[in-house]
């Protein structure tokens, strides 16, 4: 079953209009929602940032997100989904193509739910990436579907056998084409500000609260791909990869090349979180170390 | 009808998959084709240029292109289109959501045709637009579906009463959110510089043409805004616009406010294309001097 607006049914009767503002430009909006132990994971934080990008597009949304929150719910009940994402989307609708506002359309949301497991190996091993210039609009704090940009960077990074791009606005290290970036230093947490150049991950405030809680210093400021280079340790977070350790940047080593301790402490009150949300009282990463 | 890949198929047959990957990262092309008299305006431009930016994005088209432009001649045969455009896109097609390109997928075209007379009133009095700082992604280049930063745009000018949006980029205007912008100082027409901030426009090369033919001397080069209010005349270009007077500019009048003889000359040219390509020996700017 999918979730087209407010009601479930079955995948194969959806279909979207070719005149529908999301397939012609791109006019929407989604989310990408994790369900663990067959619970969604901060769904409250991602319906909000939901709401914000909606209101950041002027894309009004109909929908009562207690309602919305409730079929997302459902959704996972009715595809007996245990470990996996779910991913909604909002799109302003189908009208005549122009690029203005339509004067009134009604907005059409999907939500589909794949099983996926956790990344266990990545989360373990550590990935290798590759920076890649950002040359993505001056909205990324809009989780909006216009992904070109991040698409084609990520493509250049699989092709070199890199398991993210990282991009690199201007000398600075912005964020993964589908995560943020962190470095440590001198045991000091380094991320990008939550500005216009930057998606504002729920993973990403997530690991900066549990920062906060380790007694970790966090500063939100830029970095260089230089300090990158340098760093300690590198770290990526996204709702896919969790808390990912980063060993390689292009044919760098990232301190020993191997995942440090910070982010392993950081990996580990992650799992905290996942096992207070959803009930998943043993973590991937505690049960391992 | 509609063309759906190769195959002319009745409007109601077509549905776009919820995980297309044009639904959903904006990961296609398109272009928009004017209609005069029954028959396609410069079809092997436009088809070129498609194939340039699937070349760019990566997205291998299957068509054989004089195919393809058979079939939308009997497109707009089939829907006995006189005056309109034909809307042509293609996605990269259905798979798996991931940012990374599908081993394998088949894309997807879809063309459909809109009557639209040619917009008489515009080009006859001009048009009033506002400037907007260019917030797009560095390739716009690439003739892509990634069109919100358009989009908003357009939608802001619209609400001030303008029918364009002047997009500013560190103070250098690049192009208009649905066209290219031309000024005419002391007899020279200046143009933004065909490189990765603006689409080539095939309507601004047919107008490059013309002022060739003409004798008038073009230069293209960046201009800031300032050069822009004090222009002696400006105009935009674009399939569904032609040749269109600017006659304001935010609350700035053009030279004195009407459009100018440049302008009109290169309009005459224009119709004077029209004619060549489609047989229609009276252009409207033709008609009404």
């Amino acid at each position: 079953m999918i979730l087209w607006n407010d009601r479930l049914i079955p995948r194969n009767e959806a279909s979207v209009d070719i005149e529908d503002r999301g397939y012609q430009f791109g006019d929407g909006i989604y989310e990408v929602i994790r369900v663990y132990g067959g619970k969604a994971f901060y769904l409250t934080e991602h319906l909000n940032r939901l709401e914000k990008s909606a209101r950041e597009i002027r894309l009004p949304l109909p929908w009562d997100f207690g309602l919305l929150a409730e079929r997302i719910n459902q959704l996972v009940d009715a595809n007996r989904l245990v470990e996996g994402t779910i991913y909604l989307q909002v799109t302003r609708g189908r009208a005549p193509r122009n690029h203005a506002f339509p004067e009134k359309t009604e907005p059409v949301l999907v939500a589909y739910t794949t099983e996926v497991p956790r990344p266990e190996a990545m989360l373990k091993e550590g990935i290798r990436t590759c920076t890649h210039r950002d040359i993505r609009w001056l909205r990324c704090d809009i989780k909006s579907l216009n992904l070109l940009g991040a698409v084609l960077a990520k493509q250049e990074a699989v092709e070199k056998g890199c398991k993210e791009a990282i991009l690199v606005r201007d000398g600075t290290v912005t964020e993964g084409s589908s995560s943020n970036v962190f470095i440590v230093r001198d045991g000091t947490l380094y991320t990008h500000p939550a500005n216009n150049l930057i998606l504002h991950g729920i993973t990403r405030s997530i690991v900066l609260k549990c920062a906060g809680d380790e007694g970790i210093p966090v500063k939100e400021e830029t970095f260089s791909v230089d300090d990158l280079y340098a760093a300690d340790e590198a770290f990526i977070t996204g709702t896919m990869v969790e808390v990912c350790p980063v060993i390689r940047v292009d044919d760098r080593k990232i301190g020993d090349g191997v995942p440090g301790p910070v982010t392993r402490r950081l990996q580990k009150a992650f799992d905290g979180q996942i096992a207070h949300q959803c009930g998943q009282m043993d973590g991937i990463m505690g049960e391992r170390r």
